[in-house]
């Protein structure tokens, strides 16, 4: 389907994609201002790692329990020691709560997050938070037995267009794997872990990522890095770069249109507090519209962002320096979901359900061929 | 222990505790302005029923796993139909977000809560939520099919001074049980369902419950019913109707304190759009703090209210005749904490952990004696 | 009306009152357990001054525009020095948002207060807030020329059943006296300042102030004063420590229900967050709680809580430690409330309107009689 | 400047800017999906109208008091009855506090606004709610007397830049005269009421608004019109339809960057509730990021959403139908930016300060042969 595409990038940071799908990034187009980190993506931050169990098993008509299996369970560690006992600095914005996620008000009261952070889909949201319990449990006897219960934050997105979702799929124990896989290097995006069974843009979405440095005050240099599960919007809502790609491309490369959600997660080694923290949440909304994403009903649209910095460190960043950090998670907001549309490959998935991928090159040439919509009229 | 005080209470109402226990109102004493419905608990509103699973098994020393295991689970309907299909109308409080409890955001999104209301132990959330989804997808054949995901609300405490919390002993056919359970009638009190290992004021506490008449503007009756899972604050904290009888009772009488937390589920029957009932929701903090509640760090302490009243009922009654509402909600929060401490029992759980009741008969001759210290000094 | 009361406390703090009339603490009520600052007052942490313009002229008939006047405004200063250029931590919490109060969303973004705190009429915010702005403009000749405009912060409560408020007497030089008026030393409270006008409970309302004395974990030791300005509630709410008073009061004693306001300033020289600031101003209506108040609609309740200490100084109070400074917002809300209940004399205002002072004596044998309601029947 | 650029647009709707001056729907660009309105402003919401006095005199050095003046104040009526007896519902929405402006915590309690809307500078904020309220008691002889007060709304940002602030130019009488001035029509935009001395992207801001029409699931029609005062962000933040126009034009063209705001007042004959009109004020914020605000630091960013829809109307519009409200939302908050740029003249303002005029030639140029970034290479 893809003529490659004139590719001017000369990294292709960012590209971890299927064969044959490649990030806009190593397609040319601009994506802001601020430099990429070395990967572009959220473990260019020092000590975040990244683990994705997938679930792909059958196909054919849905019986509810069998399959067929969309999806997947995607773990995000700040920091790869113990979070029970080293917990970080955190914030939660919910821009759109129509979402079920959990872990949410403990993060608002203590500005900490104490566990690993899940990402799956929305029913299996409570047994992927057994698997957190069960992995919790058996790092720290003491939970529990005279020691305080940690927070549980599971995220999710409703991938029911392609998967069996009522058969709860993700079971525990991928949780745990998702956990123990969580390494550091380039992260898979697209159709993996959480995201295997999610579309975006009635397109296939899942999982994107990218990454910026930002240059404090003093010369001191810190790396914000972004990942989303991205799937939200009608075809029609799709903008890139601000071309209204979605109304340009035909119609008929988008199937049904489920309401869905997007979930950003950010993590900086900014030595950022809550109250800051907050703020960046709040700005992943420049990125989303960016995106032309309308936050649609029926979309649970949840940002958590994340400090490593340690908690004994003051607050130390003026919150006039904040602008740098709020361009860096606009832009990687938006570059993120541009990612994991760019990077998903087509799918079909239960009943014959199919999404597909963004077509590159057509995007390519509607994109060229816009000029702000003064050479060739309005879609 | 308990000498029978002067009772002059006429109406036993309230009062379904265990044996030899009372509660305050059946003790004479003085709970408010506002008439009490008939059984004066959560189930005098139309068509709410409360169900209770219990679970009390083996003594001794924690063997996490196996025991010794003092928890439960509480299960509210807002009404016995399909409350998928028929949502209610519905608002949230987080006055002290440090708890787990799960389906928050939704509701603040929507206004309205369509799924059962469970109550339990903090690392057991999940698995109740798991037998909600459950008993939701059997009674929905639709949902993930072509249809939305409900959101699982369950409210939790922290019972793990006397229960083997993390032996995760309330399993999801628990859940389902308890709503099977669901009645109409008097609430049992105290030491049962969710209610079974949880303390109070360094007391044994649990579920309370009462309810309120309000009549509205044109003669219209309305009532206000409440149900709390009471696990919070130190012995020195608790005052009844104003008297700082936890100082004034002897301090053997409590154990360690434990960090614990508030929940209050509100029902009425009154057409209050979830604006208005958010504004009730709040306002179970004016009870909870007459109990003298702190609300200390490590305390989640949550409040949900509900209208049963048809969703196609418009917005009727006005803001300015909200106050017998708000009455009605800090005298039943204040009295179902009341409640919960009068008609818990002593209780020993795991590793010998005592949380003995409230001694009534010390109770009543400290209050009897207090004058608003005037007659006998500061304690 | 009053016959001297039994009067066991040994110490004055917070009576400086009116002739005849005496603070609960002087009348030997207890008011709870933490030790109260040297003279129970806002002023009690170090550098706070308070600053008082009393306007009372005219009676008889109201003439908008010429009065009768009943009306003032009260100046605080969390410091001494520049506000603007030395701003402090601080937090809001709007409990029920029906006031006219400004200056709220910028507290909440920055965490900061960069202005003197102002309290008056409704209707006289913004002739406050211009002299406020006199004020700052001369102290700061580069406001508005290259350098940021401040944050004005006036509190407003409704005088308008015994003052004309329509006139807006309160001028911009008024506002900028009571700034220059502020004082250390004991604050005057009852019918003074923005308090003149005020009722609370349908009796005659005003300033009330407390302070209590915090141990942090280390042996440092922190005061927390607390302001208020109150004009709220029912006779019917009112509590004095658990008793039912208002209605144990012979009704006569009140005239008619305006709906009114609360405001809450506290100050503390512990170095604590905005966000550990939020959680205390969230405590005063526990505070608030205790004396009855429900919030009713029409109630614009308002909780200021500031840190004077230095910006630079790291959050350095653990959460965990944060109980005694609940526990001192709840106590110094409540005795502030009653302070202003108990010190406020009778007052006739325009149109005849009259205002009692809360009848000493009477209150004192109903506290007396009550024994929790066991002995003498509910009201 | 401006050579005629090639036009296609066959309506003029939401030019009418100054000579030489105009809008980029004039101009030709793509300004989103839906259809605007008859004028493509706030007007075009029946019964809505718009009055602006504007301030401009002297010129040279800031003589504090004496000028050069920059300023004015817009005034917005939401219908041309009585607000105060007849209030609109209505729903505020702070993305960034960092604002001075006064009235929000009312609107948030009630979902009601009973007073006319004003804009204008900073420290004049309460000189315009003087004349507000002179307003409101000549017309409501009541309030203040048995009667509740009004919530008194302005709204402001800093034209410090061009203006002399500490001046206080603008008057009671000014707004009491803008109020009066109101009138349906075309809307005067750019430099113009409030918008006289505002900045954007270091280029000349002012007053911009657009209209779009909705199409309800009855067939039934609905307008919202919206309305900005445009006065924030770096030159390099400015995207145009996602061209990032701010980095391609010379960088020359702007003065100093002094942090600035976004007001943004939408209005809807659709019979929406306040819980709605916030989710639609939160949406302001996809609009403002399509322009490139970061909200950077110093910005504040207020969103008040009003329906002009009797109270007495049920809610009628489901939350499923409410995506038609959320683009038009998205879709006028940005063309109501690009209108302030595009319309506003160049303008010298105090000491000679210059905010140039966005050139209209350049800025077409740079986005024909912008691509996407894919043929020119990043800015």
């Amino acid at each position: 389907m893809l003529r490659q595409p004139e590719c001017r990038g000369n990294s292709l940071a960012g590209a971890s994609g299927a064969a044959g799908r490649l990030s806009p990034r190593a397609l040319g187009l601009w994506l802001g201002a601020l430099p990429a980190g070395k990967l572009n993506d959220l473990t260019d931050v020092p000590g975040v790692t990244v683990g994705h169990v997938s679930l792909i098993r059958g196909q054919g008509p849905l019986v509810p329990g069998q399959g067929p299996v969309r999806t997947g369970v995607t773990a995000v560690l700040p920091h790869s020691g113990n979070l029970y006992r080293r917990p970080c600095r955190a914030a939660v914005f919910v821009f759109n709560g129509f979402g079920k996620s959990i872990g949410v008000p403990y993060i608002r009261e203590t500005g900490l997050i104490n566990a690993p952070i899940l990402l799956t889909n929305t029913l299996s949201v409570n047994d992927v938070a057994n698997g957190v319990i069960d992995y919790l449990l058996r790092q720290n006897a003491k939970i529990g037995n005279n020691a305080r219960t940690p927070d549980i934050v599971v995220f999710e997105c409703d991938d029911s267009y392609l998967n069996d979702i009522r058969g709860r799929h993700v079971k525990p124990w991928d949780a745990v794997l998702a956990i123990k896989r969580a390494a550091a290097g380039p992260v898979a995006q697209g159709n993996v872990g959480a995201g295997v069974g999610m579309s975006c843009f009635q397109l296939k979405g899942g999982i994107g990522s990218a990454s910026r440095l930002i240059t404090g005050k003093n010369g001191r240099r810190f790396v914000l890095g972004m990942l989303v599960l991205a799937n939200f919007g009608l075809q029609e809502d799709l903008l890139v770069n601000g071309v209204p790609v979605g109304r340009l491309l035909p119609a008929e490369a988008s199937g049904s249109y489920v309401p869905g959600s997007l979930i950003s997660i950010g993590i900086t080694d900014a030595p950022l507090s809550s109250r800051q923290l907050e703020k960046l949440a709040e700005r992943t909304v420049l990125g989303q519209a960016r995106t032309g994403s309308l936050s649609r009903p029926g979309s649970g649209d949840f940002a958590l962002l994340v400090s490593t910095a340690s908690l004994s460190e003051c607050e130390s960043v003026s919150d006039w320096e904040l602008d740098g950090y709020y361009q860096a998670v606009a832009e990687t907001t938006a570059e993120s979901i541009w990612n994991a549309i760019f990077l998903a490959e087509t799918m079909v998935g239960r009943d014959g359900h199919l999404r597909r991928a963004l077509p590159l090159g057509e995007t390519l040439t509607v994109i060229r061929n816009w000029a702000g919509g003064l050479a060739n009229g309005a879609p």
